[in-house]
């Protein structure tokens, strides 16, 4: 664990280099804590902004063992890790924040479900699938839920990818022949009507204290998360449900530094959660200017076993809405004017615009929920032509 | 002006590396600009967590020339600059904001004193000093307004340095001859008796547009300012007068970028201009945590001429205090869990602990004035040792 609280600078790792570690230096810069990424390239979006970057990949022994050496804590901004050499850094001394163990259920959805089923929390209706007999447990589950049935790659799905959810038997059969080709692992799910989309964040200390930030309202296109609302248009009860909820999985998981809940609630009011996520996320994105503390610099503080802040929001109504590059290819660098002029914190990612890329986010607060969420869609838009 | 809303990245180039640009980073990050620094040392405070630094001396026209190629705007972090290598510059069309101009407010304190009275701004009373008469003036300001009188050197002071306060006219001879020796050019003004200390913080934008901040109370230390206080104890109208005075000075100034106007409340509760700086200042680090846009955010806006956010404060008390270095000389960083634990944000600068440095400042947030300043006391008195 290096010599956290015993002297001079600390140095946290971080594993990728995309836009949440970006996101982070600024809390690293406050803190007074050394930031060190290990990248895949030059150009990603955090290597641009951090002196102290390792080029490499994760699954690059060296890499990894010149990356970590030196740091205080090892943390995530990505799951496409190698576990076991995460599981070797972490014998010989290192400090893994999270835990490969803990990793693994932002890794692998079937160890997931499967934990989270065992310790009694709701997750839809599910069943690991064995290629042999998957069709015919497929059918089973349809029998049970109806069509369509959701298919999930076990492994290295995001953002709407490796998913699937074929509307009868002889579609599933092609996702399921496609997946036995590629040998990828794969899980059936009820599809669950859905009420609200939502998620809950976590950060949580190596002794387990942890903090919960205000429950946020996600709304979804195309399996993509463009949009957060604060407070989340629920009950009281649903919020604090959610919030009980989060602790749980934590607990579970053993998770230190942020995780993500992403919940559904269906159209009885009931909570089910759907993925989980070991690391600060895009559904935390709001607490950087709408919370006490950003999901940022309490995963900072977490993964260096600190007191964490308070988590409760700054102003009645946050929303965030997500940057897509426009169809005209410009970079939203060119169009600030009018998206400041709204009132809104513009964070940008130093990506190359390309048309429908996730290039940044802004962030509006206000006294009314659908007037703030107007604005920063205002913002959104103009940012994205 | 460059490329300025027509095109791909903005790069603002930053003179010097102190702790006001290690604060500038995070914004410039959200923003999606690049940062650039002219640092002295690789150690430099903002040098250490920014990627693209050109190490040199702002009076060294081959560093600052390469280091303002490619910027859509030159600013800065303190004013130890050389106006005329600036003036260079503005003339070969690099955008330097502030002005030569407006930074002459800030380097020449008769040319403040001079062009603020012009105006009829009020500030106390005051006079330059020809060394051949110097004396014979000083003993007439003392006749008017007594002992002791207030002597400045015209340019290189701050923090306390540059400025005396004798008693009667053996000491201001002591004091005006060893400035006569070293050649520095001097002004008397009369002690004000003071009331309170205050600061207003300008944002303004090249065609004039403006926004101020609530008015911060000042506390002050053997001539270093060790507290901020929002709001300020003082009447309404007093903070509304401040505010006019504020816009006045950033219009008579011609500021671009961020302006601080250190103000003295005097016992007949008048208003009186003390320091103007021309960049980010001490006295707006409370913005950071406790305003809708930090005076860094609003700083690369307004010189990149995009609109400016909203100033208001997030919470009814924000305090920040100052972290000293302690007398053991260990690293603040050592000490962050008693500090966290406040419930504060706390923000090092990453120099090297030497007992009394500034080497950081905490920000509580709260309902109650004195119950968030004896949080934040707390916690910088935790992290000072």
């Amino acid at each position: 664990m290096g010599d956290v609280g015993s002297g001079g600078p600390l140095t946290v790792g971080m594993v990728g280099a995309g836009q949440l570690a970006r996101m982070t230096a600024p809390a690293a810069i406050a803190l007074g804590v050394r930031l060190r990424l290990l990248a895949a390239s030059p150009e990603d979006a955090a290597a641009l902004v951090v002196p102290d970057v390792v080029i490499g990949q994760p699954g690059d022994r060296d890499a990894l063992t010149r990356f970590a050496a030196g740091t205080d804590a090892v943390t995530f901004d990505h799951e496409l890790v190698d576990l076991e050499l995460l599981e070797e850094l972490a014998s010989a001394g290192q400090a893994v924040r999270p835990s490969p163990g803990a990793l693994l259920f932002a890794v692998d959805k079937r160890h997931q479900r499967s934990m989270l089923s065992t310790f009694g929390l709701p997750v839809p209706a599910w069943r690991p699938l064995d290629p042999a007999t998957a069709a015919a447990e497929v059918n089973e589950l349809a029998g049970e839920h109806g069509w369509p049935v959701v298919l999930k790659a076990a492994r290295g799905g995001y953002d709407g990818r490796g998913v699937w959810a074929p509307e009868g038997p002889a579609a599933a059969g092609r996702v399921l022949a496609a997946a036995a080709e590629r040998g990828t692992p794969m899980l059936a799910e009820a599809r669950v009507p859905i009420e609200r989309e939502l998620a809950v964040l976590v950060a949580r200390r190596p002794g387990g204290e942890a903090v919960v930030w205000p429950l946020v309202e996600t709304v979804q296109r195309d399996g993509i998360c463009v949009e957060l609302l604060v407070p989340a248009r629920v009950p009281p009860d649903v919020a604090t449900a959610a919030e009980t909820l989060g602790r749980a999985v934590a607990d579970v998981v053993g998770a230190v530094g942020v995780l993500a809940v992403e919940l559904f609630l269906d159209t009885d009011g009931k909570l089910l959660v759907n993925e989980v996520a070991t690391r600060p996320h895009n559904s935390g994105h709001w607490t950087i200017e709408g919370s006490r503390t950003s999901q940022f610099a309490n995963h900072l503080r977490a993964v260096l076993d600190l007191p964490l802040g308070p988590t409760g929001a700054v102003a009645p109504a946050v929303v965030t809405v997500n940057v897509l590059g426009g169809s005209d290819g410009r970079d939203p660098r060119a169009r600030l004017a009018p998206a400041l002029a709204e009132g809104v914190e513009v964070h940008l990612y130093g990506k190359s615009p390309r048309p429908g890329r996730k290039l940044g986010h802004v962030t509006a607060r206000g006294d009314d929920l659908e007037e703030t969420r107007a604005r920063a869609r205002r913002a959104a838009a103009a940012l994205s032509g």
